[in-house]
């Protein structure tokens, strides 16, 4: 369907988006877990009601409860091992916690902390043991568990942190102690009420020597009371998620056995030796660390998701609500035929598209490493990076996102009734945890620098400036010197020096080109930069603190080239009118298909475009934009929010939220 | 005191802050009401713990009894003349406005619907009768009341307001009805529960004809019943201010007497004469919206101050939190020795400076106009832009510095304790409440077209879209031609051509000549665009929409414009070391001043090039920026973070909010 639009697009004909076609492709091959998990939120959508009418206490029993009982239709378990009742499929369950997003985000999160934290670090970093012991119940929710990980004083230096898990070998036990309040673990989500376990993460002491963090299961309620030695405070009232109950855990000599620490990558023998395949202390850290980026892969999916909940409010929204008269005609116009408008909300639409297909990869990378399909080191590393780039963008792109369409909603979008007070505040805080996002583009920047050497993936950030700012900063100026870099550029396009000047601006070699070059560019910059510190003898606090906005720019570069990449992608696989680059589709579907390719090739140069004009600033200063061009550029942008425009409905449309989702009556109805 | 830093900074001493001197300086004229305010706030400090802690009936009762007890301190009611019981100071009104934001924000709306809205509706459109009957009554809030303009189907565009009342000469009466759903008033605070009356915009009918929309006092509830006619809804749960009863009203042919009809601008005789000073209809219905600009001034105030108080706790936990090592002594650094971290929170400190002296500028120009001092045509004509354009910048600045704010405190940020929920959720709706910010700068834009010509005063949206596409398109292309201008801004600084290459970053008339080059340029480019719509005969819908961000841009440059001279003025008038710019200060306080005065020159430098840099690919486009001196200042911008932040604290602690209103143990301790 085109909506009717009330504003003239001189003769342009809008392609005619097929919505169903459309939801299949971007459901893709998920869609068997991805519906099942539509008809749970559309079961339990009392939820959205709940969370505003029951008490503190109350709601968070009510979201246990729907917790328990999604997990009952197979839709929580699905990443653990079918043996013990699981579904065997990575991939998907991450495809059902991104669809579980559209719905209340307490229980999105109460998910990830059961399934995704506490269960993915028992089946990560535990062995069979722990598995059996564990998994089955806690894949039915009967057995609730919490990730001890961050504390009152270290959230993301996590090989800072201060409890510590001395090993007593006479009775073979290990004693857990919190040392100091700012050692108290905190924000901990299920361990205000409901967890039985804690996996706990401790500075492991054997003999008397430090080996670094390692992480332990530790009963710390017994039959609903809290275990001897254990001391839990509730975090209390937070700005939204307030169906999960975060809180505060102290440990004073708490004994486990040994059996407890989680072996997976090293143990302690009854005599109190300590063994481990990883002889690097700094490489076992991040090899355990690494196994929980299925954590950031599933909130930067929940963020895209929580994301198209808004916009698909705010755009059926501007499509029916009228204000002021255009035209003397005495109808009012709608507020999507304003320029201003069409400027705020369709670039965020081609926006979350983008992020839409990058998670996508992202998701494919994680099923393939896990699922042991490509699970090599350079496979770890790249999905590392991936992850936290797209968790850092996918959630900042989520709080701009709702905030716009809030505003674009008025004073109807203040209403809790209409979803953005909910929306708001509950995904707030995914900007900061599993990762705080500036901490996240640092890690990817670091990669970016040591171009993933293993022999340099335990550099903590101080570690970043030694290293770059002695040994090996010429390698790297090397590898990526600008010079070097132009040329590799230029070869992917016609035109000489000129390339960039001459190239259409809606060729996407030109929109990737442009994006690969900012991101080589400033990479070797910020090497120059950090190796000018080093000849100078500056202190490297002093060197990274004045080069950090550099370092963040890098990986926000670099994260968004891979984003361009991974929507530029997708709309080439797709069959075009003629249906030549895909045999399999019948002749019925070509038509359609054509059409869809090009609804989406459009929003993916005002991506593409939109993304240029918000650094065009960088790009005229670093010669790649003249000021003829860079103006051109906002012009073309203008003009394809007006050829979007009438196909904004539909676009939302296709990702098929379940309308109990919205709420909003008086907004989209 | 100057706090420590464990970056060097190169030799470089900052200014020793004389923190109580600026407190003085930043409380102004007013330092007697806001430490009355201040006292009330630290009084009922626990109304932020009830906001959490009451149900929601509870809550909206406390914040009624909160503001009544307030009302007894004097604090509310000095807007009002002195022999109603009030203050007659409408500047000292708009202070405590200001300051009582520092607090709980559901107390500050719930103060501005009784106070600002209904009270001042009542005393600025009604004559003596109304104010001998309610104003006595209304400052001590013995009666409760509330302003009924927006409807559901109308927010912005009051002109087409849906509810009628029609003037029935028999009886002598109005008859007040509301048309249809879509005319029912809503948002309406006070309406839910509180309000006894309410002041309600309805076109007024006589004989048959329509004269626009008027304001009538309306009982809605007798003895704590809803009247009859009167039907009220709840507007619920919002994501915020949930101390504010709001609700929505229908009238069903409610009759109210001749004399309910506010009569400053416009009377009816008994016999159904329409009869006004003000001949033109527009004009008149300009000139009553006008006299409610109170309300915009207040909420701009609102805004920065709790823009304050995220800055506060943020900037002293940047001060105290320590992650990550930043050489090998051991010890970690603290967060705003970070450049990252810098760069996220002192420009937004220096902004809110800058709005804080440009807040100045209005509510002494609102006293002025409103205490007869300086009330003609064209002061309250520069008022009413200027408040618009504060109330958009200044709300706008504290969603983003609020966010960026809970940001920079991590997970800690997100517990309610911590006042980033609360002041998150509640200041939200400033942005689209007392006029959308949007619908503000177009307004704002507006004038400057036409340059506030009086006969032009009265255009809607779309007339200005006829008036510069038609009439007068030539004279403002006049005016403003980039030719001329550029002569103008080219005589204020010396070096003629290449003054803009050639002066100093730091001369504040090079910034100064920048921004006033920006929004000249902005809107000639605008007329001509507009001209050119019109030449070519475009629908005037399709010629709005095409430049609405245009528009949007100008308005934000010329506010911006205002935001900087405020801020560079105000430095200016400071005695500088030598004291020779103010004679009365004595000898010891010298040396602070100028202290203070290096301080505010650091921080108005902040401001200005951080808003150069911001817009950093406009004046490259305009040829007002190299590509050097674009860099230049990106580098600039960074040292001056670094020279600000070592009196980061300072300048924060000048603000001298409350200690109680920061809450947040665990963060600023």
């Amino acid at each position: 369907m085109v909506t009717e639009s009330a504003v003239s697009t001189g003769g342009y004909v809008p392609p005619a988006v097929d919505v169903r076609a459309l939801a299949e492709l971007l459901d893709g091959e998920y869609s068997e877990v991805r519906t099942l998990v539509r008809a749970n939120l559309a079961t339990y959508a009392g939820v959205l009601d709940e969370a505003e009418q029951l008490g503190f206490d109350e709601f968070r029993e009510r979201v246990r409860e729907v917790v328990v009982e999604m997990a009952a239709t197979g839709q929580t378990g699905r990443g653990f091992p079918k043996k013990y009742g699981g579904g065997g499929d990575v991939g998907a369950s991450i495809a059902a916690f991104e669809t579980l997003a559209f719905g209340d985000l307490s229980v999105l999160v109460k998910v990830g902390v059961q399934f995704g934290l506490f269960g993915g670090a028992i089946l990560q970093l535990g062995t069979e043991r722990h598995h059996e012991a564990h998994l089955p119940r806690l894949i039915t929710g009967g057995l609730m568990g919490c990730f001890a990980m961050t504390e009152t004083g270290h959230g993301s230096n996590v090989q800072a942190l201060g409890t510590v898990a001395r090993y007593d070998a006479d009775s073979g036990q290990f004693v857990i102690t919190t040392d100091g309040d700012a050692a108290r673990k905190d924000y901990i989500g299920n361990a205000a009420r409901h967890a039985e376990l804690a996996v706990v993460f401790a500075q492991l002491e054997v003999g008397g020597e430090r080996k670094g963090v390692h992480a332990f299961v530790v009963p710390i309620r017994v039959d609903g009371a809290v275990a001897p030695g254990v001391r839990i405070e509730d975090d209390g009232r937070k700005m939204g998620l307030n169906g999960v109950d975060n809180g505060r855990i102290w440990f004073d000599g708490v004994r486990v056995p040994r059996e407890a620490l989680l072996n997976r990558f090293a143990d302690v023998t009854p005599e109190g030796i300590y063994e481990s395949p990883i002889d690097n202390p700094d490489r076992r850290f991040f090899t355990m660390l690494g196994t929980l980026v299925q954590g950031r892969v599933s909130v930067a999916g929940g963020a895209i998701n929580a994301s198209k909940v808004a916009l698909t409010i705010a755009t059926k929204y501007g499509n029916r609500r009228r204000q002021f008269e255009a035209a003397s005609d005495g109808e009012e116009q709608v507020l999507l035929d304003y320029g201003m408008h069409q400027r705020r909300l369709l670039p965020l639409i081609a926006r979350t598209y983008a992020l839409h297909f990058a998670q996508d990869v992202v998701r494919t990378q994680l099923h393939d490493v896990f699922s042991g399909i490509d699970d090599d080191e350079r496979a770890r590393r790249e999905l590392e990076a991936r992850a936290a780039g797209t968790k850092a963008l996918g959630t900042w792109h989520a709080t701009r996102t709702i905030q716009e369409c809030r505003e674009a909603c008025g004073g109807a979008g203040y209403l809790a009734v209409n979803r953005f007070a909910a929306l708001k505040a509950d995904s707030d805080v995914f900007s900061t945890f599993e990762g705080d996002n500036h901490v996240l583009l640092q890690m990817v920047a670091k990669g970016l620098l040591t171009h993933y050497a293993s022999e340099f993936e335990n550099m903590d950030q101080l570690g970043m400036v030694r290293y770059v700012t002695g040994l090996a900063v010429d390698t790297v100026i090397e590898k990526t010197s600008v010079h070097k870099l132009l040329e590799r550029v230029r070869d992917l396009l016609p035109g000489g020096d000129e390339w960039d000047q001459e190239a259409g601006l809606f060729d996407s070699e030109y929109q990737l080109a442009m994006l690969r070059f900012r991101e080589e560019h400033m990479l070797a910059g910020l090497a120059r930069r950090l190796k000018r510190g080093m000849d100078q003898e500056k202190h490297p606090g002093v060197v990274f603190s004045q080069v950090q906005d550099h370092v963040i720019a890098v990986a926000h570069a670099h994260v968004e080239r891979l984003v361009l990449e991974a929507f530029v992608d997708k709309v080439r696989q797709l069959p075009d009118e003629s249906g030549d680059s895909d045999g399999s589709s019948g002749e019925g579907e070509k038509g359609a298909s054509g059409e869809n390719k090009a609804a989406l090739a459009l929003l993916c140069d005002l991506f593409a475009l939109s993304t240029i004009e918000a650094d065009r600033a960088w790009f005229m200063e670093h010669g790649r934009l003249t000021v003829q061009r860079s103006k051109a550029i906002h012009r073309e942008v203008n003009d394809l929010c007006r050829r979007v425009r009438p196909i904004a409905e539909d676009l939302v449309d296709a990702w098929n939220i379940p309308p109990e989702m919205l709420r909003s009556p008086d907004l989209v109805g």
